[in-house]
């Protein structure tokens, strides 16, 4: 069972209410985080019978909103849908859990209710980038703005091993972002970074800049958050830009390529169990396809 | 008189002197640093009786090479076709300077040989991103990767002042590149840069993503030279890329409305004269887009 925080994002509870009915449908169980009143209102007036579907509902009373600090937030808010939504999962009564909300508020709800991975010291925000050919795992897109060296190498082992168990790739090419492909290239983090990466079992094939990348170079490249936020936001942006400047048809096959609506959302890898980060700006759709892809990752 | 730097790039020298014909050809005046009898012989093969168009040639024997360390190449070889083109605008025999070769090498002799503007501690490499309507000018680009909030304030000053003087924008709307609109986002350096970009009397509206940068929201976006490589080297990925999807025609035009090429080359901003940095693999075309650039930034 997915636990879906009803209430988080730019357009919940509605659109949260469409995407997780649509997944339901298509026979994927769904608990549903939020105040128990307005969710079945909403799923009489748009899901006459909507009892035969695998939907269950867990009152939430409480929201953690957007712009709360989140720490604060998750520990004064127990009864928000975002914390049962997560102590559902720490309690095994479902496998995984999305919200389109506060972001940061889902990463210290994931890590203080659900915990961390051994060995982990920071989760990641892991999300698979579209290239030439199949797709890319990119980790931190967000989460750690500030890392250590240190970090990058956990990021490097979380993202291979996903690479590993999930994406069935058997030696995954790991890249670090950088500004050059040789060596000495990038910041002191960067480079300290390279030199740690180098030591490890793991199939680290160097610096890797963009081009590299989205040309299908390496199945995993590690970034800290603010450069891999900057690498996403601007995959985004620019593919928007040209969706816009070329024909419809192409626009729109163009669009759902590079639109985060195509798997729903990112990853926080490092945590015990799936833990998807949804866009805020999250439509039914995006919601409907992180319910898939959290369904497939537990599964 | 613009002078370029004959040896430097990966296609060098054959593509720079094709690039520089080219230009003279439009009666652009160029002196072409480089070994004297190369670039004759070339010039005679290629362009029988090119002693009509506006050429200069200076010997310069030595070469700068991709990967030599930068001060130490520029102090050890003064008769570099490099060095020398940078001391030929120091000298004020020639209005402006090109190089598609070693860019921390041009950094270094356009700071050794030609001098900062007052005020700036570091130059900058900045240049012009194509966005939904018109372009946005982007520093630093790389040259800074390392860089201190004061240092992002004078990348804000340097930006503004250009986009005044040549791009005309009155008073140029400035952003500062980061993970999210709020004040508090962003790494310490963005934040604290933030704050004392607040202080200023310039145009500041604050943080910005990549969306808002490729929707026109900005006339000059400021960041580190990391993020600033992240960015543009993502922006260039990805359209190309989208570019080998679509139909030919369409993915011309996006090709050329993307490419390094349509202006040939970033600014360095921070030098007493224009420096212009071509990227190393420069064809023709984007060599003479850049003398042309030179040329009307210089004029």
């Amino acid at each position: 069972m997915i636990a879906v925080d009803v209430m988080g994002g730019d357009h919940a509870p509605y659109v949260v209410l469409e995407g997780a009915l649509a997944a339901a449908k298509k026979t994927i169980p769904v608990v549903l985080y939020g105040p128990q009143e307005l969710i079945i209102s909403w799923l009489d007036e748009h899901a006459c019978g909507w009892e035969i579907y695998p939907i269950t509902i867990v009152d939430a009373p409480d929201i953690i909103a957007m712009d709360d600090e989140p720490v604060r937030a998750v520990c004064k808010k127990p009864s928000s849908s975002l914390v049962k939504a997560a102590v559902g999962v720490a309690e095994g009564r479902c496998s995984a859990v999305l919200s389109a909300g506060n972001s940061g508020a889902l990463m210290a709800a994931a890590t203080l209710c659900i915990g961390k991975s051994d060995g982990v010291e920071r989760p990641a925000i892991a999300g698979l980038l579209p290239v030439i050919s199949g797709e890319v795992l990119a980790l931190d897109l967000g989460a750690n703005i500030e890392c250590r060296p240190h970090h990058l190498l956990q990021f490097a082992h979380m993202g291979n091993a996903y690479a590993q168990s999930t994406l069935l790739v058997q030696h995954p090419r790991i890249g670090l972002l950088a500004n050059g492909h040789e060596e000495g290239k990038g910041s002191p983090l960067i480079k300290e970074a390279h030199i740690s990466l180098k030591k490890e079992t793991l199939n680290f094939v160097g610096n890797v800049e963009p081009y590299d990348i989205f040309a299908g170079k390496v199945d995993v490249v590690v970034c800290d958050g603010f450069s891999g936020n900057v690498l996403l936001k601007t995959m985004e942006a620019v593919a928007e830009l040209i969706a816009s400047k070329i024909d419809l048809t192409q626009a729109q096959a163009l669009k759902s390529h590079f639109s985060y609506q195509r798997c729903g959302g990112a990853l926080l890898l490092g945590i015990k169990r799936p833990v998807i980060v949804c866009h805020g700006c999250s439509d039914a759709k995006a919601i409907e396809n992180a319910i898939t892809t959290a369904w497939n990752v537990s599964a």
